[in-house]
């Protein structure tokens, strides 16, 4: 394995991290707060990467086993710089809980250990909410954009950090296609926050509301969530959490005027027959068993948590705990499923569920006809046979994480909704879940072994398993 | 589709279950109590049987289709018929209570609407415990073992009823399968019966708690469950429970002394290695949180109930709500994974568990080095594609289907943990779950509803989802 080139990537990630640490600090000067736990952040950075970064690796390029552990190792060293924010600010006393914090806004979980948000600098929060709009397209998406590497390298990268069954660039160049998600992230970005300072947001919260539905993360400014803002504001953040949701390949086709290649998208036409589905049931749901007394209400708030959900957002306008069982059942459903792939959202991503269900009709038609020769297609085209093997493969080995973490943290003694929800909402990406780490509350009364196990889950959701699992597979460090 | 074949192994089986009848018929004179419930139930059954056997079917065999759909209508069939002893002897009133009973019986489930099992009559309770003994190994096994059919339509009739991921014939006629495999029950279960009756439990309870172990199933005789057993019966039930969850291939390589081969079968090795495991972790947990003071006595429960869980069974001794945490969760992890396959018990099963666990560690490989072609190893011989990929989609439509049930039942407004394991204890043919339907209480405030779905869950587990499945499918019914 060639280490030299995955020092450097690693180091590239942490200076680009340090360079973005200016938005913080613009930030804090125009709060009138102190500077310094940024700018010690930043020179930590600088400092480890600078031995990484100094010697550029000899020509060559990076593997896919170098990707997957490039993209991992470059996580973990973002999660510990990351969170000196929080330590030097005082924000944040303990250090597992900064860690927790801090995967949280990286993997654009946006579950809080904290109390009371409101109590923090400005300019820590919105470093906190920066992190999910840099952790939302990823970081090595970013660098990709910026720095030049070989086209094996640029591939092996973006397929580690990209979630999905399978990469498709958008154009030939793995560097150009990074670049393109970037400016379209930035476009729908800038139309958002615009959008929320004209309805009146403060030019703060609309920037930090902004970057957690871009990033699909979900850290909020205020106590209260999203419940105090009006309710054309929360049309607008839903119908952006939900837009951030779909395959950006559909605003690609958009952009280069193939809108009929865009519409075709069978992704994108399942995920808003979901949302819209869930959104009727659940609408129905709260309004038949009295929680609410106007349907409009009610309607806003279903399509609010139905698109913070399967976005894995996390945002809340509401307790949900008050929602009758259906409606949360449907919610803990979508935290499965997720967002489209090739999306800022987590979940198992509404393109897996398509494969696996089209798998299942073939073994179906098998069933009836053992002689038949089937392949599945997806968008008009065959699907491989062996994207559909790991699509198969990823749906056993994220449930037995899933389970093997829902029995460790169930020896918190929470009540089994909050240890089944809490796995949930970090192992997906969403943020809260119910009854006590529910949309009004956190995550601070968890052990900290749970809070060690649920950031690995958040990490590994993240990242979809590979990265992180071979960092501890025995061949990853053999040499050969 | 060659509907007169479908025909003739329908009223074939209910043919049998009118004679099986005889068993309840003894055991009501015995005790002095009507035999009329039976005698009229067998009447209907050869009433209903007899124009369809009436006509032998022209030459030729059942297809693959043909065997799932002659399978599904059988148990439709038999449920219909079987519960009619609970109506006629007014034993239960409702029809949808009499459905679930009687489902939960032929499935070898052993979940219970009944509130005072001791209430019942003998008969009618040597009833409920005999359909698991049929249901386990199967009636349609057991009719191939009697009736003369040819080589294509046996292997497509066991194929359908037998779990697990691909059938393995133990003799090349499938005939001559079946015989071997009721002659090792049978065996297994009088030696039960005789080691019960040794320790001195009376002959009815050996008769019916050996029923229900060997099928797996776990409707019990007495209010109290197994509680009141001695601590040596409860022994002999634990190894008999565990005994029954193996996959009878096992038992036949003992029996033709290739006992070589019998300990070579890596899903017997990993059923053990669980179940041990299972067993040290839970003692620890549940002597460590002060719910047993005697090791002993909690080494005893926790493999009484790892047994019970795994194996499917269902029989408890204790109240399992008052267990901590980790030791629930366990426990309702193996509800899910089950036993063997070829064992009379449900789940998923532990070969498809091994199965998908080896696809996933060749996935890793694959991420490592893209090129790599490596087959997937099941006993020392390559497993084929399709059986791997006919697993992956299994997973996943068994986990639709769990989904889409967990939903239903919530509207009942139960609490989650009774709304989960209500689905994961029926729709795996366990019986209890936990909270109102765990192992000292029973499903009878669960709605009509509830019942319904419950039902058809505890069919389409046991018969592992195709065979129920392809009854709905359009494309079954097309002529061709």
């Amino acid at each position: 394995m060639d280490i030299s080139i995955i020092a450097y990537v690693v180091g590239m990630a942490l200076s680009i991290e340090g360079i973005l640490l200016i938005i913080p600090v613009i930030c804090a000067l125009i709060y009138g707060e102190s500077i310094m736990p940024f700018i010690l952040t930043a020179a930590v950075c600088f400092a480890v990467a600078f031995p990484f970064t100094g010697v550029k690796p000899a020509a060559g390029s990076l593997f896919s086993k170098e990707g997957y552990v490039a993209t991992g190792l470059t996580w973990i060293g973002l999660t510990f710089t990351g969170m000196l924010p929080f330590l030097f600010s005082g924000s944040i006393d303990s250090v597992y809980d900064a860690v927790f914090e801090t995967v949280s806004g990286y993997t654009t979980t946006g579950a809080s250990i904290l109390t009371d948000v409101e109590a923090l600098p400005k300019g820590v929060l919105m470093w906190r909410s920066f992190m999910h709009w840099i952790g939302g397209m990823g970081i090595l998406v970013f660098m990709l954009a910026l720095v030049p590497f070989t086209g094996g390298t640029q591939m092996n990268i973006m397929k580690a950090e990209s979630p999905g069954p399978s990469i498709s660039k958008l154009v030939p160049r793995a560097a150009d296609s990074a670049k393109v998600l970037y400016q379209l992230y930035t476009a729908l970005t800038v139309v958002t926050v615009l959008a929320l300072i004209a309805l009146r947001m403060p030019v703060f919260d609309a920037l930090c509301i902004t970057f957690g539905a871009a990033g699909t993360g979900g850290f909020s400014v205020l106590n209260s969530g999203c419940a105090s803002y009006t309710m054309a504001q929360q049309v607008v953040i839903t119908i952006a959490m939900i837009a951030f949701g779909v395959n950006f390949n559909f605003y690609f086709f958009l952009f280069i005027k193939r809108s009929k290649l865009a519409f075709k998208s069978e992704e994108v036409r399942w995920y808003i027959g979901i949302i819209l589905a869930s959104i009727l049931i659940i609408t129905v749901n709260i309004c038949s068993h009295g929680v609410y007394t106007s349907p409009l209400i009610a309607l806003k708030d279903a399509a609010f948590h139905v698109g913070s959900i399967i976005t894995t957002t996390g945002y809340a306008t509401t307790d949900l705990n008050l929602w009758p069982n259906l409606s949360q059942g449907i919610l803990v459903l979508l935290m499965f499923i997720g967002a489209c792939a090739g999306s800022t959202g987590g979940g198992l991503k509404v393109s897996r569920v398509i494969l696996l269900a089209k798998s299942y009709k073939r073994e179906l038609a098998v069933a009836l006809h053992p002689d038949i020769v089937k392949k599945v297609h997806m968008d008009g085209k065959p699907v491989e046979e062996n994207v559909l093997r790991n699509t198969g493969a990823y749906l056993f080995v994220y449930l037995v994480i899933f389970c093997i973490s829902v029995l460790i943290v169930s020896m918190d003694g929470e009540s089994w909704v909050t240890t089944f929800t809490a796995v949930a909402a970090t192992y997906n990406n969403i943020g809260p879940g119910f009854d006590v780490i529910g949309s009004m509350g956190n995550y601070s009364s968890l052990s900290d072994l749970s809070k060690v196990v649920l950031s690995l889950d958040m990490l590994i959701g993240r990242l979809e398993i590979f990265p992180i699992m071979l960092l501890f597979a025995k061949d990853t460090w053999r040499k050969f």
